[in-house]
Formats: structure tokens, sequence, C-alpha cells
């Protein structure tokens, strides 16, 4: 049997009872490690579940994953997942793989950010398709969210903002030398993001949202120090230092929202002035 | 401290290592048990956790949360809800009269539905708002979730409808006779669902999806026993033995899909010829 295992999103407690058992059980455990991570290392869950675990890169899970695989027909593996193996990330071809090999797949579920944000306060049900934030480079600046955040904006939903990560990636130089030298890892803040999203504004000018949208920012989500700081766009430019270490994650409103979210969201604005006067020229309209 | 703790979404075993822990150690613990219900009943809970549970019922919840957050600025309360605190049912009232009372909040997440169902073999970016569906009546047949579903498909989007369920309800007759008598548990099954949507569809002929639309009906998701049944609204009709047992839920595909999303869930699909020339012609298109 291949379980897929939802880990949840902050340290090794948050795996499910059900999920530490096959994972105890299991002749093999691998930990996917490069779309999202836990806030414990490697050791932590291997000092835990007392057994190694075995990490998976995208070169394996995409190019090996018969290694993954390999007799599961008859044993148990487990492949771990940060948040629900069915959440931000799929892991679709892996159980489309399975399937050829004969291979009964079993999910345990866990937490995602994809309700985990919940914590914020917005109402899910008010929350339109979640979209990806990558990292701009020089010369790739991807605007495609731009479309997404409008859809949204226009029938007046939330989007969750997924920012980018970047785990054992090589310099280009690296790569052409065939270097196997790997630069240290990089998280997107809810700074650069916000930075990000008004530049592409600016450069659309559609007026998918602006400086004074109502955002907000979120760090370490479903975590002991979960953090989240509500303002604007304008002012979640400089929150980074207020918000911490990463994981970040964001959230722009839209305009459907409910009294509730009013109340419980602007225990974390910036600045409440600033936030209350917005809200009310511009949010809580039922559409 | 008031932790709100999640259960996830099948049996005892899907509660976090970290939850199991405050439960054992609270002074007090409530199970939310009208928005949804586990896989297991009460008893089966309170063996494993090795002590009571109070039943936290609509009534308690809103007229009674004083009762409920009775010495929690000193003392640890725990109050379970099923799936995730800040799932499909926020407790926002909940936190914000805690917050009046001085009383710090904990939350442990867990899995929701709206995560659970990306176990179907959709991608969770390509869904659009959640939407409830309730049990119609003879006089109250509400469709107001038929803009939010058409909403959503005019995007591509996918649709995920939460099913009704009605717990500790009581007649008109015993209600007005102050009779405490409860009616059975009802759980709205896809069939159900799926009937109600094709009724609206043709009272408002306004072409948000029809009877050969495609869908998914989901059963008992992140249990043992999860099943997924995919076809035509028509053919979900008709699908509930196939599914078996609560709950249900159901999601209506949206236009904008993957080849490797047309993949995984064909495998569930009632009838494979209908459902893939239903997906070649209408599906698979991005926006």
């Amino acid at each position: 049997m291949l379980y897929l295992v939802g880990l949840g999103l902050s340290d090794e407690t948050d795996i499910t009872v059900k999920g530490l058992d096959v994972v105890k059980k299991a002749s093999r455990v691998y930990l996917e490690a490069y779309t999202s991570i836990l806030l414990v290392d490697q050791a932590v869950l291997e000092s835990y579940y007392g057994r190694p675990v075995i990490l998976a890169d995208r070169e394996m899970v995409e190019s090996d994953s018969d290694e993954i695989l390999r007799d599961a027909q008859t044993e148990d593996v487990a492949f771990l997942v940060v948040g629900d193996p069915f959440g931000a990330t799929t892991h679709t071809d892996l159980v489309l793989r399975a399937r050829e090999l004969k291979i009964p797949v079993s999910t345990v579920p866990n937490a995602s950010i994809m309700s985990g944000i919940g914590a914020a306060g917005l109402q899910l049900y008010n929350f339109g398709q979640t979209v990806s934030m990558v990292f701009f480079t020089e010369n790739w600046r991807p605007s495609s969210f731009y479309d997404r955040v409008k859809e949204n904006r226009n029938i007046g939903l939330h989007t969750l903002l997924l920012l980018d990560i970047k785990v054992k990636e090589q310099s280009v130089e690296n790569i052409i030398k065939g270097n196997k030298i790997f630069e240290p890892p990089r998280f997107m803040t809810v700074g650069q993001c916000a930075s990000q999203m008004l530049e592409i504004e600016e450069a659309k000018a559609e007026g998918a949202y602006g400086p004074d949208s109502l955002a907000i920012g979120a760090a370490r989500v479903g975590g002991k120090t979960e953090k989240f700081v509500a303002g604007t766009l304008r002012e979640l430019c400089d929150q980074d230092e207020e918000l911490g270490a990463p994981l970040h994650s964001m959230v722009l409103l839209g305009r459907r929202t409910h009294e509730l979210e009013h109340d419980y969201v602007r225990e974390f604005a910036v600045n409440k002035e600033t936030w209350d006067s917005i809200w009310n020229a511009e949010y809580g309209k039922q559409q």
C-alpha cells in the first residue's frame, strides 16, 4: 500500500494519530520536501518517529517515482506531505503511476493552508480560487496571477495567495558547470508579494486592486507563533519584520464580507483607523 | 486558554497528536455536534480519550457560550470541532466572546472537507467559492446557491457543494406543543443534491449547468470507506446506493480542467464512455 500522509502545517505533533501509526509501521518513509516545509527539521521528525526518513526532492518524485513505489504491492510505503496530501500541491502523477502498477493507495488527510487560513477570521465560503505567487527575476515577471485575482475580485471574493519557496535550487552558473552546489533556501515574504502585486497592477492598470486594497499577511499558520497582520497592500509592503520567520502567505480581501469578519480581522490591523475607514467605504457589500 | 481542536473527517484516530494532548489535559471537553459529524459515536471518542465529552448543541454554543468559556482565563477548555475549527463552519462568535472575556485562544488545525475533497482528483486551485445546499421543504426551496455556482462556472471553476445535515431537529408540532422530542438525524445525499440542482436549473433556465454537466459525488471523505462516483448530474441522481452511508458531498466541475484531472477522475465514472465524450466536448478548456 502507498500511504499519502499529511503532516499538517507546523511541527512534528501535527501529524494525526492515524498518520503516526502508518509512519511507525511502514517499510520506508519518504518526506516530500520541495513544495512546502514544516517549521521543524528532518532530524526532529526522525527522532519523533524513531526511524529514518528519506528526503524526496523534486527530481526523485518526478523522475524516480518507481523507486518510491518499489514493492508497494506487498509492503507499506509512507509518502509524507506537508499540509494535506491533496492540498496546495497534489501528487496526482504519483497516484496515477501507483494505479498502473496495481498498488493500492490510501490517504491520511491533514490540515492544509487552504483551510488553515480560516484562522485569519475570514469565512472560507467567501474565498475564490487560490493563486500562487512566484519570485520575480530580472527577466521573468509573470503576471498570470493577476487575471485570477481579478476574477475573484469581480465577484467580491477573497483570494488566498500562496508564496513561492525555493529549496535545493542551483544557480545558472552551477547548473552549467554541473556543480551540485545548492543555493540557500528562500521563502517569499508578504512584503515581497505585496510589492510584486502592486508592480503588476501599475503595469496593467486594470484596477483589479490597488495600494489601498485591504489584505492580510499570515505567518506560520497553525503554529504556536502564528501571526496575522492586516492592512492595505501598501502597508503590507513593510510588515515583514512584524510577521517574522517563514512561511508566509497572504489574503487579498474581496468586497463580499460579513460584519463578523470585520470585527475579527480588525484586531490584526496595522492601523485600525485606516482599516475601518477603507472597510466602511468599500467592503461589507453583499453581492 | 480556549483550545479549538479540529477532529478531522472520519474517526477517533484522525485527531492530531497535538490535539489529543490538549484533550487529555483540559478541564472540560466540548464536542460541537450540530454542523457536522464524525463517522463514529460520542461513546467511541470518550473511550478513546479516556474521559467524558460534553455535547454542545446549537443552543448551547449560540446562547450559552459563557458556560463553555467558564474559568477559561485560568483553566484549559477544549472545544472539539469536526474537520477544521475554521473550515466550513467557523466559530468566530465564540472566539470574539473569548476575546471580550480576556481568554487566550489557540487553534489546533486539522483536515477540512474543503481541502480533503482534493482526494477526488481535482486540483484545489481550480475551485471557486464553496456553497451549501439545504434540504428543500414544501414551502422553502431556496435557490441562492444557484448564483454562486453560476459565478464559478462562468469563470471555469469547480464548485464544492456541502450538503445539509439535520440533527436534533424538532417537528413543528413538537415545537408548538413544547415537546422536547427530536426527529431522527437526516443527512442529504448526493442524489438529493443533484435533483434539487436540476429542479432549480429548470426553474431558472439560465444555463449555469444542466443534466449533462459533469460532477463527482463523494462519500465519507478521508475515511477508510471513502467513495467517489463521477457522472453527469442526471446520473448522480441515482447513485446513492453505490455511494453508501453519510456524509456525502459533491463537486460540480468547471471547464478549466487539466488532463491529469481527467485521467484521475475517470476511474470513478459511472459510465466511462459518457464521461469521456462529454469531457472531450466541453471540458479541458484553459481560460
